[in-house]
């Protein structure tokens, strides 16, 4: 039996409210063997407390070795399978502009390049203009028309922008034009299949009016696009769980993830004190709450060890104004590690812990990755976590006679 | 590779025994966080002695956050998928009073209920009435004839019996008319499909006659139906391990379930001792031997966590008796857990020891929820156990060359 399937027959309506509060990034690795991670050299002694009261373990994102990037970290928390649910960085970012995507649109991130007299590409992010240039420059694409379709081009910040393409029987197996390399030209598009080749012969008339509209305005002369997509069909978080849910997070790609699953995006500003305070006033109106906190991943990105420690800090001390709305069921994790070692997204399992009146203790105190490996929740595949929310909630019925 | 299939190609036969005690809802949870469970709670030196011989661990009835009812838990147990394989209350209750049941009847539980003047029920178990009435007003209800098909009427204990139709094209997917509310009328039966309908159409026939039948026998003068089922395809204990199997069971429903994989139910009475007295009477008629513990479920339910902890320390006292037959294999788990604090079923993975000649130590000498938390077994689910069982009984051969 399909698990959401087996959700929507089990769910049982209650007032209960769920808080995911996923710290980005969040689990790291020590700079040295036998070293700390950025997690255990932090001072947390809120995130400790939550130990102590909870229920600890680690999420595996995807698979074990399998490291994801946000949109199918995030999947997985939200309890939709990642290995089923594929989300092209296209419709991500088309979403989380709040652009109103329709259900046949393919959606595609573009990023303005600079390109060389001879047509190859000396800049992949054309010198990073500012936002007010990407904005004048997709003013100017907005004079494109493309033969037999819509087309409408967004921008998004400095060198990125999103392009959607709206008409009837457009597929998405669009190859990327972005070689990822400079020296060479922008590759062609081509479609894997009959309604994809529609999708890219649109393409590439766009870039070849799109390279007539900008010959004058290097270094912002050229474009590459990544991820098409269009948008999955995916129930929302209302009809997999009966959740009313609501998303607090600053940055776009990770509104854009709410709002696939159906979550209200609620605007709080760019900072942690912003989110709470929104969290506080909404609390009524909802029955999950999705706060994302991004400086845990960006500072792992960064390499920057000491600034991921006190960013785990920071987070830290949001905690009890978190707790002190008395969520039924409180869970802090992340949707992937971001070692500062590494300077990336990896595999490696991410500590989360679990607080609410029915948690089984597992006699830890502490919050990390070497205390969550003794944690009750074990080593769990992380679509399985909302499943531990809504238990804990009261919100399932008992499976069978 | 489906597990079923493995299983039939690995398997091996030998004279070994295996020994299955469930006790029932074992897993429970502290009154208070940090405090203990019940298992933690109770005196148990036999059980500790098993942890000391043998791997432990927990076991995952369904899926982290699912709450089996007693059908999936033991199913899981068994080896079955309990997502796979979904059994019906009817089939359940039906197999458990052994109604030879054939391959196209449809099973259904009925609850003798008080109708007031107005159709509407007063009183859903009617007054509770004695199981010789039950049997009384079971005999006049078999008096109905429906039309095209046979019906059986069976009476279980108290309020409760057993109806099943026999015909050609009877489908099970029929809502229960047991409306779990007093002060509103029985609902009508519905087919979701065509084959259900004409089970829908017998049910209400059935219920109209019923209803006349019964007018003068207030308490005892309506019913209500819960849990349409047939019986579902699944290969017997003996095909899918090649064990000759027996189950020393004392309520019906587990009954039930062992019959429903093919088991040899033994009557032992109601008490631990007689069940432990069959099972050195039969020891050497078969391979595989379920015995069933009620009352750490019970007594979970009550909500009552010394009565738990008294039942667990019974339990306890029987073990020596079991493991002087040396069984090869020693399995000590639950269906799922039953903390008294919820007095319900839940979700949270159960205690299981496993002992035999080929356990690993895990260096654990205490049997109990946070123990099992550092067990050899980790966290598994429940469907792999007897995987276990079958490899630690020497009964697989090598997968692959």
């Amino acid at each position: 039996m399909n698990t959401h399937d087996l959700v929507r027959e089990l769910r049982e309506a209650n007032s209960s409210k769920i808080v995911l509060l996923v710290a980005d990034g969040l689990g790291g690795l020590p700079l040295t063997p036998g070293g700390k991670t950025e997690l255990e050299t932090a001072r947390s002694p809120n995130l400790d407390a939550c130990a102590a009261a909870g229920t600890s373990g680690l999420s595996i994102p995807v698979l074990p070795g399998i490291t994801p990037g946000s949109g199918p970290g995030h999947l997985g928390l939200f309890g939709y399978d990642p290995l089923e649910f594929r989300i092209g960085r296209g419709i991500l970012e088309a979403l989380g502009i709040n652009f109103p995507v329709g259900p046949d649109d393919v959606c595609v991130r573009g990023n303005f390049c600079t390109l060389g007299s001879d047509g190859n590409i000396t800049d992949r992010r054309a010198g990073r203009p500012s936002t007010e240039r990407c904005v004048e420059i997709v003013e100017k694409l907005r004079t494109i028309r493309v033969t037999g379709a819509e087309v409408f081009v967004e921008p998004v910040k400095e060198h990125r922008f999103v392009l959607v393409f709206r008409g009837e029987g457009l597929g998405d197996a669009v190859n990327d034009t972005d070689p990822q390399i400079t020296g060479v030209p922008p590759h062609l598009a081509k479609g894997a299949d009959a309604a994809s080749q529609k999708t890219a012969t649109l393409v590439n008339e766009f870039i070849v009016k799109a390279n007539q509209v900008l010959k004058a305005d290097a270094p912002t002369n050229g474009a590459t696009l990544r991820g098409f997509a269009k948008k999955p069909s995916i129930l929302s978080m209302q009809e997999l769980y009966g959740l009313r849910s609501a998303a607090i997070a600053v940055y776009p790609m990770y509104k854009g993830l709410a709002r696939l699953v159906g979550m209200d995006i609620l605007d709080a500003g760019d900072t942690l004190a912003g989110q709470v305070a929104m969290l506080k006033k909404v609390w009524n109106d909802y029955d999950f709450f999705f706060l994302h906190y991004k400086y845990t991943d960006s500072t792992g990105e960064d390499g920057n060890f000491p600034a991921k420690v006190q960013m785990i800090e920071k987070l830290d001390a949001v905690i009890p104004d978190i707790r002190a709305l008395k969520p039924d069921v409180f869970i802090v994790t992340g949707d992937h590690s971001t070692p500062s070692k590494m300077r990336s997204h990896s595999w490696h399992p991410v500590p989360t812990v679990i607080v609410a009146d029915t948690c089984r203790t597992d006699g830890l105190t502490e919050f990390h990755e070497s205390a969550c490996l003794r944690g009750g929740l074990g080593q769990f595949e992380a679509k399985h976590l909302m499943l531990l929310a809504m238990a804990h909630a009261g919100r399932f019925g008992k499976y069978g006679a």
